[in-house]
């Protein structure tokens, strides 16, 4: 049986994907954040520690709170650093993925259009964002994908913190609603499902026809 | 029963699409370059006449021949402007989509690093990349999504004829091969398969983690 | 005497760019639309015969009217494909540029980021800007740079023409005005003055900071 | 009389931009990393009290030792993350720049093709951009232009460092030399100097046609 770790894997998105390889007949670990606090990189050691390898890795975390730039402390920059980056370059560096595997990273959309109130985490997944590029190349002999989906505005708690008014910010969207974590869980189930590999070292802007580049 | 029209589906990439999308159960009109030549806007004339309206289209074409700037001709322009840009505008300006269809754009990794030997596929897929971008828009309300697929190195006749040593030319790719069509075919019948609408507005680069740029 | 070629150079970013040239003691060239109508292909032949060689060259030229796309007739596609994109080549394949050289390109923030009702020179302008990036690689040997400049909103008679309440519209901007055509013209100066040649190849987003995009 | 901070001014880039500034007039402070070390927390703060105002800020710092992913430490990847990503954050939050002033940041091609030996570089230099972007706009108001600029191959201590053979690199290249750091000394002396402010939020890639992308 195929393993799958999906780190935040709870809730929202991440909750999406797991049950979709739930589906395919993966065993599927799906941690929350009592479980893995990638905040806090020792609970990233025990971690990796307990979990060596996997065939799919879905690397995937909450958003720090929103907070300008002049207000951001030394503290915040640190923790975050750790959950949006380093604990992400620990995993990378200790579970092993099986050849023919898959890696997904769920980034947002802030890393191609920074965001003001969410500059902690327009910076360190944009961090992030290259070392999985370079990795895309790295693990590409051993046949294994990385990708890279940059939701746009998905229907999850999180947005609706982000976002006083719900249904007002939706009729402005394009598609005049939020995303649906499903769809995403079925993307990732969809090219699990049909092998496709040649998808690799790509950024998947998933946002519904919002943002204003044409690449 | 749903149809779906794929241009240039008689070879390669649109081939593989077309025998996906009849394997769901597409009503399946694949154009060879005999039935529809959009360098000839008259050919196309004639078959926006014939063909209304689809569920799904695909916009496909075959690429020019490899000519440096100073060898092209003002021909060699006019000609492959209507192939790869005009023709398709004009096939989007008549046959109607219907709500909650989808349009693909398969277009090549040109788009974003232009290539001295293709530069009239490199300039006008970009021009069509463009509209396509600024119609992902338009459509969003019908929840019609727009998908600009960028393939690098496919197993592909034209990449045959383009590269001289093919098994020596795989050495230097990541994956150490050719992407596959069907991986393609694949991947646009996973999207249309579980109804992802959210993906729209969005080039996704194809190419076995080839290219350089993280976005 | 150096010379330098401006194409449009009568109006706005254009004629701001031939005083700025005039002023370093270029002989300066400046075409109006009388002199040459770029979307007419015998007024370019006719005027790559009368001028052969030049040390500077800056392509530039007014933008189409604003159309969406349904209402774009193939004559609109056909007369602007030759103004912002063919007459364009037929210059850079005729007119030898003298090693040591510049050639600037002024195009508009559309071609990173397209806009609906600007749609012909979207496209148009972004597939220019393809060609000019080969360009910029296979010139380089003769150390002459290619440099595209992007322009946002600029002071200029078209953007009063586009834009129908300048004074609200600045309120919006981040710098809240328009930007000057003589910022362009004093950039480009000072790129030739200061002798700086590495810098091709590039596009350069002159918006003060109104675009989304990090890159 | 005029202020201009330079981070890194005694060598290389840093200091090519150093010599262009005090050329202009300008009271220049260009610290060694004797004099400012932007790896250590403390060194920033002591900085950042004796300097608290300046007209024209440089943002400027060597690079990480190159090393391949799974032989980054925790330590490295601490020491960079405040070497190129939490000092300049720090200085930004307590510097005033003075209205009408300029930021340059120097960051490397790497934060837009990611390199997989300065994996580390190419992480925190994107990290900040993204900060730097942002800010673009929370400063546009006060006429204060950020201007990225990101070189490719430079004549520096730095890149004869990196690459084995300069001379066999150099041949590579499309300009067929490496930059010269007084290119880039010019090139911020000759914004400054003709007081450009609508450049702003951009990201200037400085590599002599070598990116393979084309924005």
């Amino acid at each position: 049986m195929s393993k799958a770790i999906i780190i935040g894997g709870s809730r929202g998105i991440g909750k999406a994907i797991s049950s979709s390889l739930s589906s395919l007949g993966y065993e599927v670990i799906a941690t929350s954040k009592k479980e893995l606090d990638t905040s806090n990189l020792n609970s990233v050691k025990d971690f990796v520690q307990k979990h060596t390898e996997t065939d799919v890795l879905v690397l995937n975390t909450g958003g720090p709170p929103a907070k300008e730039f002049f207000s951001v402390t030394q503290e915040d920059w640190l923790k975050y650093h750790n959950q949006l980056f380093l604990g992400f370059c620990m995993i990378l560096q200790k579970i092993k993925i099986n050849d023919g595997g898959y890696v997904f990273l769920i980034t947002s959309s802030v890393i191609k259009e920074p965001n003001e109130k969410l500059i902690i985490s327009s910076a360190y997944r944009s961090a992030f964002a290259s070392v999985f590029k370079i990795l895309s190349k790295t693990f590409a002999e051993k046949n294994i994908s990385f990708i890279n989906i940059a939701p746009g505005p998905i229907n999850t708690d999180r947005t609706k913190e982000l976002i006083d008014n719900v249904k007002e910010y939706e009729k402005t969207l394009p598609m005049k609603r939020l995303g649906e974590p499903k769809e995403i869980g079925d993307f990732v189930k969809a090219i699990i499902e049909n092998k496709i590999k040649y998808l690799s070292g790509v950024v998947i802007n998933f946002d519904g026809a919002a943002s204003s580049f044409v690449y």
